[in-house]
């Protein structure tokens, strides 16, 4: 591999030619080999795009920065934002706890890229940008990691969890519609209980959906306040006057999201508590996932000797050695990803806990852990919603037969002759192995008639 | 140890002759000898005394219950609300999943309560009113064990979590107008970093808990809905028309906290994700707090060989063999309870994750970790509150000292010389161990005078 | 309330009259308000109780105590190990994290109760023991709190989490052997798969409980390393040549098991790692749990709407409003209780990886913690397996209703006409909802005397 | 692209022309769009290529497969193993909970690189191996999946986590002997405390890490044992007699490692508790790491305004905004994968605990999350230990400096004085912040001689 000298304040460094990045970036992937290379999110650098641009404008609407250098650095930042400059962004997760080193080979490729794009040659000539005084002008890493933090999760958020699970609603409320009006046995504890629609039950799901989307919704706020403007510790220290306010409101205008400068930003990089929060919030949704999708291969299970009450769509042969295996291969997919979920929060938990004084230095593993959450929700969520949820089919058959089967139904009986000798007819029948109906008949408490007009499953159903 | 008959459906059980308790309760003392003895939370049994009130009153307005029946129950929930049969509720937590066993003790309690207070004696003539068809008229566990959960959460969380916290909050507001102009070193990466002020640090942990009780705040409306009314499975069942609507204001008026009936039934009886939502927002309150506990003991260690920045009042002899030791104690209870707090935060996660169809059976589980959760948050904020923050001290000596010798004043230099010279500046004093100022002035990059115009903490704290 | 005066270094204090506790006790009490009251563990204070009779005996034998001394604290701490000074050790587990103030209230409560023992009266007269001079003679909290909490896990685990586990692991072996011969369709993803036997099935759940109970025998010894004689900072200092290896020794003879003098003190004082190791173990055990008995309750599920193919024990009634219900409550209450177990394992997590330098600061939550997993999990597998495994009767007409309904007998034919020929005569009798034999023959590949010969599932169960 | 057309029991499929993947491995691509594509680890795939091969072996010496057959399935698994088909492997974790997709795309890819390695062309003639009746002879995703799993589990740790926390151990046991007389003040409660030496502090993480060495060691056993062999369900049906024994013996031989057939295969399928154990191992060392981390980076801290008693290496320049920075960035990387690794823990557990009756449909989840804790917790201890503890200095003056002003020496006054006294006169020398010396002698309860003889800090290190 060919290579240039690259340099910083602790010397020279090499580095492979044809790369943008500089003496910093390379200290770093030789520092961390750790895990995966690249690791560190592509979400991040694009979120790095959307910041450095709108530093630059902001800078230069300031009066700190030339025309021409905010010009250049937008330009680059747009390939940023593209994914055209991916291959310059080599680093991991695993470096410094500020992201100090993602944030410099941002600034280090932005220098780089100018110059090419300038019409000169990677390491010769003089560079119109520094790295340190031109592009993290009047930011530093400690302002700028959580600010592309919040903005990269935020679009996650927007762009794949909050689709997902919306299309996942609309799914199971279409087919909670549907099913509306098919009366089945209800199970509680596992055990035959009074009886509920199958439209019912997938209401639960639909409500439980609203319920972890609001609350998804509720912490966005908190991720809309920014650190940029604080540098390296919060009180803004070589920021100009307003830049701040004017940063975030430019971040706001690029991205499309309401963004605003953090009020207090010695909170904002001491404490990554808006990833918690939200971080939070997904998992309440992997929770509910959890049940629902558990629930559906519950009531699908079978065919033949389960509860097998609704049929999943045959998307592949389930097995490699059982002919003609069916499995809820989907909803094994989202509840492993809900169980990666409910760990990631304790990732954040671990990590947000620790800030010390001035810094947290768990940014990186925080926005890491949130945004796989954010993609594997969303994309688990449509994907069960059409390859399961889309084409599941009651069996009325069995239904039907669960439904006549049920000593549970004389509950209805309460009212009529109470707790306790309704009680004693669902003994005599599961002792005997008779209907309920033979055996209220046999209690002598009612008649066959009285009973056919109180136990009548589709008038149990509110 | 003197005895009496009770019989429920499965026959008959001994009683101790002075407990209110009867058959089914009997039998789950027996049945689940598990841990401590008496482990389910008071609230709960609290809660129970507010909803068997207002169920009654409900079920009377509706006509379904005499005003006699009515009248008795109302006056045991009262005595049940004020604790004064606290020793009638001697179940544990690890019992049925559905918490049938607690509110039959309920149910029992008053119908047995109600027996002695109509002037007869236990297990002699007949009682007004039976468990299950009176007490328990209208309802079933599997809504009315969800509506305790959640009236014993919110009740706790205003009575305990929010006051203690906003205390908490108030003392940190309170020092940190106190120290606003308190100029110190700031510290990322626990290392020296530029100059910040002793109350601006303290402002972010102020922040923090702003942020922390808003977000509780955004959970308290899920919290509201009542499964109440939605009996076995949520189809309510032999529930009369209008009730879980009445109940649920009845609740609302007899606590003074806004519950409501939740729109759908299904879900609130067949998950329990108002718990897990509002857990989190514990949880993300014991990741702020400690933090801020980290941060005040950081500060304060030493008092010699440490940071000792910040003096923490004596409360007590902090070791039995080092004399004359202080230590940090209360900091070291709060982050204890945050451990905890994050640790059940897990609890809530697996149990909330696993309702099976029309019914959560983890539900004595997860009530007990948030009230836990909550009690403990709520005492140690204010614990923390009075015995440590209140008397937190500067010790302006070290901080200016510390703040004379910190080489990361440098910084603002970068504007006048940039940002490669700053550093090697700061390389130079580092290494011969002089002055800043020193090797500021022997790099010729500046005067003397532009060092002490430049380098002026008291302009760097913004 | 009558009081008396004690003191200690920081000054007077006002303590109830007739409390063994001194002034450190109660600074400690008016601190700490936080949670229940009392709540530091016995189990720990019985430890101290073996603890400071060791360390009294191991002084005296090495010169520094005289032996008058040595008897009197001898002569307490064994009222202290029966539990008769309960009442003295009113502290709770959010006080200090090093325990310090519970190692204070047993050193108080041994010299103020060595007082009355000596026929004086509390607060007159001279008293023989000094708390910190004699009682705590040659250790300091910060070696002594980490034995006890040694002490107090290895004992709470030998007597409640083994012998609990094994009588389960004892009862489940029965029932595999008893049902070892009873063919049933096997399933796996929740769907029919080939055949297995009942007693093959709980085999499985043997074996993990035997792996479950080696795991948390590994961790043992790590727990029998004890801290005491490391003093303050794990030197030693103050503590006479020879003291640790003789007070382990005594402890060990005192308590009955195996404890030795940790190598290195300085982990043992600055980590509690011993304890995040064991409690690892006891996690494992409640994930095995969970899953077994979660199996269980899915087997007994319906009864009539389920799966069906084993009944448990009716213990109780199982609803409050559907008469005639029995639920799996035992499995219910085992369940909840490894999701705290599961929780906890995380409180563990936080609190061990947080020791700062020469000190862990979260001794009181971890050892609360591990005791309460500890001692859960030993009486819920008792309770689970006396008040229901023993009890579980196969439902042998479902069992085999069931299994000549599986479709998937096929996987016996793929040896004889591959897997894909296999598969088209499952599919062709899913779809017509016929038999699989009247499937397999209507597909000519094999005749009805081949499938009978061939698909027999009595001989595909290994 | 191009395309051919493969065919499964489900029907037809179009695949891209130049790879060896069939049928089921593109619907699962389609299926399961579930984060970044190709996520499934390539362990497990390199996993199988051994699991493959030693089957054909075992297959083919209990006459159940021919030569030819066996030589081409080795001959491709072995390009397995080197990495050369990895192209080949395309699927994602969130699939199908058995890994029954990847089980048989690699069934698929040997089948067609074996048809190439014959010299035909993709989807043309009739090649020599099916996948399902040939390369997956004997055996079921069920069984296979867990070995591959255990197999890959196992290598991992052998490969990464040992080697890399073995050379962090040999650094620290470096850095402690060669500091083990440099006598410096301890610290409990973050609060200066008696003395100890540098060395012993250090030695304290040596026997952390010994004992999480220890603790790994004990788990691997579990690993060891393969499921292969019980195929679908445990019971072993389609696999010859004597073909689970034989082929773990041959993947013992293949991979060097002590692989043994599992007694009870049952478990061996429907539990995957050994990775459960082994990753609560991972999970301890990652405590018992960020311990360590944390310890360092506190000790470091400063250089001027913390602790600094050491200084740890400069590998890079530390802030894009504060010029001649240096922060301890290998304590942050290793500590956030500290907490990633506690995050995955209780990922495992959710996934470990879920298992439904004869199987457990989380292995995929399970295994990327162990593999990732193996690799990060390998390659960061081994950066920890090359980039910064072996190159950590004593910085003599500080220590020095520290040592001196300490007043917790006065705990070597206890003996001759007792500790009241001894605590009057540290409070003394707090109030008047005079030296101890001068406090002592003040005191009047002793001679500066005896002073100077009785505390002497190098001989309070035991």
């Amino acid at each position: 591999m060919k290579y240039r000298v690259e340099k910083d304040t602790l010397g020279e460094v090499r580095v492979p030619a044809d790369r943008y990045w500089g003496a910093q970036t390379q200290r770093s992937l030789e520092n961390f080999r750790i895990g995966p290379p690249g690791s560190m999110p592509k979400a991040v650098i694009e979120a790095f795009g959307y910041l450095k641009k709108a530093s630059a404008i902001a800078n230069c609407e300031l009066g700190v920065l030339d025309v021409e250098k905010m010009n250049v650095i937008a330009m680059v930042c747009d390939e940023i934002i593209t994914g055209e400059l991916d291959d310059h962004f080599p680093l991991v997760i695993w470096q410094t706890g500020s992201g100090t080193q993602t944030n410099m080979n941002v600034n280090e490729v932005i220098a780089n890229r100018a110059h090419i794009l300038s019409g000169k040659r990677l390491g010769e000539g003089k560079r119109l940008l520094k790295p340190n005084d031109d592009v993290n002008l009047s930011h530093s890493s400690n302002d700028a990691f959580p600010t592309a933090m919040n903005i990269a999760a935020y679009g996650m958020i927007g762009r794949k969890t909050i689709p997902g699970m919306q299309q996942l609603r609309h799914e199971l409320s279409v087919l909670s519609e549907a099913t509306m009006d098919i009366v089945k046995t209800g199970r509680t504890h596992l055990m035959d209980a009074t009886p509920i629609t199958l439209g019912q039950e997938f209401s639960g799901y639909v409500s439980q959906l609203d319920h972890a989307l609001a609350a998804i919704s509720n912490t966005m706020p908190h991720l809309t306040e920014l650190a940029l403007g604080g540098t390296a510790v919060g009180t803004g220290l070589n920021a100009p006057e307003g830049y701040a306010k004017k940063v975030a409101r430019t971040i706001a205008q690029l991205t499309g999201h309401p963004f605003v400068s953090a009020e207090n930003k010695f909170e904002a990089t001491a404490a990554h508590d808006a990833l918690v929060e939200t971080h939070a919030a997904l998992k309440q949704a992997a929770v509910s996932l959890m049940k629902i999708a558990n629930d559906i291969r519950l009531l699908a299970s079978g065919p033949r000797c389960g509860i097998g009450e609704i049929r999943l769509p045959s998307n592949e042969p389930g097995s490699s050695i059982m002919p003609g295996k069916v499995n809820p291969t989907q909803a094994e997919a989202l509840t492993m990803v809900c169980a990666q979920v409910i760990g990631n929060d304790v990732t954040l938990s671990v990590g947000g806990m620790q800030g010390h004084l001035e810094l947290n230095v768990f940014g990186p593993v925080m926005i890491a852990n949130i945004l796989q959450s954010a993609e594997l929700l969303g994309d688990a969520s449509l994907s069960f919603a059409f390859n399961c949820v889309r084409g599941i089919e009651p069996e009325q058959e069995r239904i039907t037969a669960h439904l006549e089967r049920s000593l549970m139904l004389a509950t209805a009986l309460n009212p009529h002759i109470g707790y306790e000798r309704a009680a004693e007819i669902v003994k005599r029948a599961a002792d005997s192995a008779i209907t309920l109906r033979e055996a209220a008949v046999l209690s002598g408490y009612l008649t066959a008639e009285e009973f056919d007009r109180w136990v009548d499953p589709g008038k149990m159903i509110g």
